[in-house]
């Protein structure tokens, strides 16, 4: 068979496998809980976050709760419906950084992908630090331990995408929908409940809340406005991850567009409806909630709470009301809350490596994150992805209302650069639009982005003043550090291709080539390293041997000559037993003496299978090949000989090849062929 | 110039410092303080432990202190005069696993080298706790902190071998003298007190020792030869280090072997001199000393001592004492001591890669040890001496006389051994000796070997029986451990050498060679690999050229013909953006379709010289190099393209060429050349 059909046979396995990925793409009943999970679990914390922020003022200030959930619920909307412009405009799956940097140049990108890079940890405090307080709700053994239980939860995720957890439609798909269900199920049960008046009470109804010093009594309207900014601002967490869909767009079955535009709309209606449902029953019940940390203003009949009280979050109290008659109903809301948690967080471990793909391709990550080819690389982003959420969770203690503080100006960033990029989209556009009725839809797409990024602006603003010294600040300090660092790393690379943009002189072929094969013994490794150089018939060709004794380097100049061999071999001496040094000094002497050839070095190279085998051979040649590298002018050729044991790694990396890695779901990149069918 | 020239004046250039080599080693009156510090310090606590023993049974007990003193002298003696033997037997520096080895076979010299590796442990352990003692004596702050005192110093002494101190003979004689001088002086001036009848009393000695529940009142006989036992076992610590010379003969000036016998007889005379008379000045100056544990055994005038009470060292109780009048005087001995203690310890980081580096040779450690090619593989070594000790230390509080009990066993199994390997050696040679005047002096060497050998094998049995649930368990199971697995890495480069045994069939020349050229863009590596493939004259010569995106394919393609490149490029289209498997599905392929045929796969690579520059180049290269390896028939050539910042790592590693390592002192290994000689 000749080369010519080995590519055809190459290049039609790779199509047969392109048409083989349309059958892995999501249709949208398996892409909306794919997508989902992020942004419908901000209903498990962002009412919380309303009742916090209110309650400085007393539960008197709940009355504004059922308001700043139709403001944030508007909001919502509009964001949803600016997103369904950027699916449609750009169905490549590179969301708000790809309308940033297209739109609004480099660098507006650059921040972008830094609010989400510092967005995606904040994901697994956040969600995490949360769904430690549902499962304290459900065994109060936990409580007191959030914090400790997180940091576990979150080296679980860790290991299991290190391990390559099979990211799957199915695996999202039923705790998904039956979060919806319980969710959906209970607030329908509980306003039925309340149009037939048996709407129970939370458990926490009959307590008073004493407002923060400074603001009992009537509010000022400037103090009032306040306050409502800071509870509006806080509900706005509720949007975190409706974006998601916009990077996932590839994912999605065609018309792909069409179908994530309709998927945001499904997802956004569903968030909409939970968050309102939430805040409104909880009002009825007579929810009484306040900072975690401010627990001593919660008081009943006058006398101080219990210092063992907990406080539990406010879809456990409204689950626990609903269903006083039927606890596992109870059970069921908190268990699904939690679950839905833990795949929030998980889609930050999925999310980071796509977005590190795409930044390492414009050259704002390493390059290695760009390819699939790199596990370490992964692996090391998963690391760090994890070891700053446990960071935050441990230095936050598992407090989802600190931690809120940092998550959301982040969130805002990207939504105002990306609405942004979009009227420049739009407005670029019109400006060669000719066919009307297209113009129409472009100015209607324009007026969305523009109401949306209005919107997303006042939020951003009051974002910034409420939140600032509350640790919005962090996520600031972290952005611009991140920020530099990718411009750093472009820098370098745009560096390191000025310096190596080609010029004719390249192309000079070089007069001769001295090939020397390192020799230690006479065994197979060096024989076949012999034979191979030889099949390069090098203008000179000779075994180098650095002797360090003299016994062993009779011992092999006898052998040399026993068995007959056609190669010369050269003896260096090492009086300091150094193997290094010589070869690199006899290398640059040969060049020297001929600085229009080049030097080929060839090493024997034991490829075997275990990691500690590893560290028993080759480092000598390791570093010797580190070494020649700086010598201009010297090739270095590794000729492997494997051992038996090289089986057990070949067999590892096979499988680890058809491994599903964190992202590739959400990107259409999952190869569906058995391992076995490239196995030789 | 051709390269006959070439090598020759390589060769010549190594024989220029073959003979510079005699210029660095030691004459006998630097090599006494480069070899003596670790036996000379031994002084600093092996009485005290002789004290601390006896004090068990009362201060009354302490009669027994000078004829213990005696005891280990004359032990000291035996073992000297046989290490006298050694070093003319066994000049080549490999001590007692060279002995043990070559007379008692390699298990011997296993168990030798794992004796020896826990022995480097421990020293570097007691000496440093010992130094934290004597600097808590002059610095009453660091008193109750030792061990993290101890800590931090055994960090200090890791970082300087690991940044490569130079061990040279001035950086150890000056300490060494001062510190004979000053506890010579200090015994000399003692002893002339005594006589004049002016013998100041110690701090301690109005104190009164209670015994140990039930060694009040008489003893019998045998509990008073088991308290006997146990101080003498532990005043054999004073014989750990002098070892030492028999490691390092080839660093003497010539005659080596017989300068080597009179430093050591030197060292024994002073180092007997110096514990002798500090146990009897001690006892004439009325010391009570106990366990630092027992301090409530201590007692004045019937009144417990207060809580706050500091028991100082008996070296410097006695330098107190004598230089009551004279407090510079005791400032002296206080610091020369902890200084030859850090010495000490220092030896051991000097020793261990000595040891590794034999090892290595007869595969029984990581073969990159035997060389001085691998940096890396000394500072692991160092690190995991330095870790062990701090281990040892915060596990035993930095109690000198806790770390004793683990220290001798060790000591003494490597001594019995290598005296019976001795009488072994004598033995052998005798059988084929005729001439009588020599036949006479090995029988008298052979008698010295055999009364070495009846001493300490008399100490190894007291010290285990003395010692073994104290703590020389601990010892005994370390060097099972390390006995294992120096056979388990000496029993893996066994089989991989039967594995790679030569034979015919290796030396078959593959009949052709396909080489192929990795291309990610056509700049000057990527030209600068195809010119060097190019002039190797392939059969077949490609680019190969991994899509994963139409644009830049599209691109490339273009620059390609517009460049008039005329070697052919081939794509291989990656639908999951791998960039790894196409190409090794790629080279399998050639080679399946040519089974008699190489792959010679070149690999463009950037040197550069930053630790984060490598982080952000090579990554997929080297994954590559990796995976193309396990494949048969293939071999990888790297094709180095040096950036300008590669010259910083190039200046770096010929610096780090020319640094001296520690043990290369003690091998008479020092390459006295200026770097800039082989700069270029």
């Amino acid at each position: 068979m000749g080369v010519g059909d080995v590519s055809k046979r190459i290049l039609l396995g790779r199509k047969l496998r392109s048409s083989q990925l349309g059958e892995t793409l999501l249709p949208k009943r398996i892409a909306l809980p794919v997508f989902a999970s992020d942004a419908l679990s901000s209903v498990a914390y962002a009412p919380d976050e309303v009742f916090i922020m209110l309650s400085l003022a007393g539960a008197s200030a709940y009355m504004w709760s059922w308001k700043i959930a139709i403001a944030v619920a508007i909001v919502m909307a509009a964001v949803i419906a600016s997103y369904r412009q950027t699916v449609h405009a750009y169905p490549s799956g590179g969301g708000d950084y790809e309308v940033a940097t297209v739109n609004l140049g480099p660098k507006a990108g650059t921040t972008v992908a830094s609010a989400l890079l510092v967005d995606y940890i904040l994901t697994v405090a956040v969600s995490i630090s949360s769904g430690a307080q549902y499962a304290a709700s459900a065994i109060p053994a936990l409580s007191g331990h959030e914090a400790t239980f997180g940091s576990l939860l979150v080296l679980l995720l860790m290991a299991m995408n290190l391990r390559g957890i099979r990211e799957s439609g199915s695996f999202f798909a039923a705790p998904t929908y039956l979060f919806m269900v319980a969710i959906l199920g209970m607030c329908g049960i509980g306003l039925f409940q309340l149009f037939t008046g048996n709407l129970p009470r939370v458990e926490s109804a009959d307590l008073t809340i004493t407002p923060e010093p400074g603001l009992e009594g009537p509010l000022t309207t400037f103090a009032l406005l306040f306050l409502l900014a800071r509870a509006f601002s806080s509900g706005c967490a509720a949007l975190t991850g409706v974006e998601a869909i916009s990077n996932g767009v590839p994912a999605f079955k065609r018309p792909k567009s069409k179908n994530a535009a309709t998927t945001l709309l499904l997802l956004g209606m569903i968030a909409i409806s939970m968050m309102v449902s939430v805040i409104v029953l909880a009002r009825q019940m007579g929810l009484k909630y306040v900072d975690p940390h401010d627990l001593d203003r919660l008081t009943r009949d006058g006398q101080a709470l219990p210092a063992d009280y907990d406080q539990h979050t406010v879809i456990a109290q409204i689950a626990e009301a609903v269903f006083r008659d039927f606890p596992p109903g109870f059970y069921l809301v908190v268990t699904v809350t939690g679950i839905i948690l833990v795949l929030a967080a998980n889609t930050a471990f999925n999310g980071f490596p796509v977005l590190g793909s795409i930044l390492a391709n414009d050259g704002f990550a390493p390059r290695a994150l760009g390819s699939r080819g790199d596990r370490l690389a992964y692996s090391n982003g998963i690391v760090f992805l994890a070891v700053m959420a446990i960071v935050l969770i441990l230095a936050f203690d598992a407090e989802t209302t600190r931690l809120i503080q940092l998550y959301i100006v982040g969130v805002f960033v990207s939504f105002n650069l990306s609405q942004l990029g979009m009227i420049r989209h739009w407005t670029r556009l019109l400006q060669t639009e000719r066919d009307p009725a297209e113009r129409r839809r472009m100015v209607r797409s324009r007026l969305i982005n523009a109401i949306g990024l209005s919107f997303t602006a006042v939020v951003l603003v009051i974002v910034l003043v409420t939140k600032f010294l509350a640790g919005a600040w962090i996520t600031i300090l972290a952005m611009i550090f991140f920020y530099a660092l990718m411009r750093g790393i472009r820098g370098h690379y745009d560096k390191v291709s000025a310096e190596l943009a080609a010029d004719e002189e390249d192309r000079v072929m070089p007069t001769r080539v001295h090939a020397i094969v390192l020799v230690s013994k006479l065994h197979k490794p060096t024989l076949r390293a012999l034979a191979f150089a030889k099949a390069t018939r090098p203008n000179v060709l000779e075994g180098i041997y650095v002797s360090v004794d003299p016994v062993a380097t009779d011992k092999l100049l006898a052998e040399w000559d026993e068995r007959k061999m056609d190669v010369p071999l050269k003896v260096l001496h090492s009086p300091y037993r150094e193997l290094v040094r010589p070869i690199v000094e006899y290398a640059t002497e040969i060049r020297r003496s001929n600085p229009r050839g080049v030097v080929a070095v060839y090493i024997p190279e034991y490829v075997v299978g275990r990691w500690w085998e590893q560290l028993l051979h080759n480092q000598t040649a390791l570093v010797l090949k580190g070494r020649l590298l700086f010598t201009p002018g010297v090739m270095v050729t590794s000729v492997p000989y494997q051992l038996r044991s090289s089986q057990i790694a070949r067999e590892r990396q096979l499988s680890d090849d058809f491994r599903v890695r964190p992202g590739d779901l959400r990107r259409g990149q999952v190869d569906e062929r058995h391992p076995d069918e490239l196995r030789r």
